[in-house]
């Protein structure tokens, strides 16, 4: 059996090409935080450092990760879209990156468990940063997402 | 001679590997307002409709398009980067999508250029949007970028 991560690793690779083409690896999922890497060479941009549109991806992609591998592991069966979101680009990135996103502060998987079992549909805010070599973020993104529990067949 | 357009798109292809991963095309710019196009195939996420990734770069190169070709076509030499942006998914897409991008309302290039002229670095807020068949918008975006004069060597 595949762990979940690398359940989720597997259905980007093989259902987003986009994924595949930013060669994405999953690298760690520990239950509330997630985080995905790519190496440079194939998201980057005209001047040598990586391209915005990798960046926000990237971010978008672990934060919807950590709302799907949270149902999972609650063997709930959900559709999950990304809402809105913000992003600030802090500082241009010049190697191989990640993105680690997590629940946003005051936002609980309990609150968002309880709404969707009494109304089939649920929100939630996350946050992803891609940190540079020190820490700092290079780039930020909040963004919201819903959860809709599918109906059975 | 290529157009400034197709000379644009020959760049994002040549040089951002992510621009040709989603088949980018340039398909129009009157000086004011860029569109470009990608086909939904190497665009699609799990669900079958266009990846998030694929429409918020999309929207994104379009309007970074829009600041470029206009410094391109004053012969003005000048890194531009994006600062932030957001983004709003409103509803699905299912097929091939275009992004159009213009100056955001109350902006001006004269405003832009006057500062970039006195300062060597002037900031310019830009919107675009995916539209659906019925020209209402499926995402939208609302981004911040900075040109900044190159240092000539």
């Amino acid at each position: 059996m595949p762990t979940p991560a690398a359940a989720l690793e597997r259905e980007l690779l093989a259902r987003i090409p986009l994924a595949r083409a930013m060669d994405l690896q999953v690298q760690n999922w520990d239950g509330a935080s997630l985080t995905l890497a790519v190496p440079l060479a194939p998201n980057i941009n005209d001047k040598g450092c990586a391209f915005g549109g990798s960046l926000t991806s990237l971010m978008t992609l672990a934060s919807w990760g950590v709302v799907e591998l949270a149902l999972r592991e609650r063997g709930l069966d959900c559709d999950v879209y990304v809402q809105d979101s913000t992003v600030r680009y802090r500082a241009p990135v010049w190697g191989d990156f990640s993105a680690q996103a997590q629940l946003a502060a005051g936002e609980s998987f309990e609150d968002f468990f309880a709404t969707l079992a009494a109304r089939g549909k649920a929100r939630l805010s996350l946050n992803a940063q891609v940190p540079l070599t020190d820490g700092s973020p290079a780039a930020s993104l909040s963004s919201r997402f819903v959860a809709i529990v599918r109906a059975a067949d």
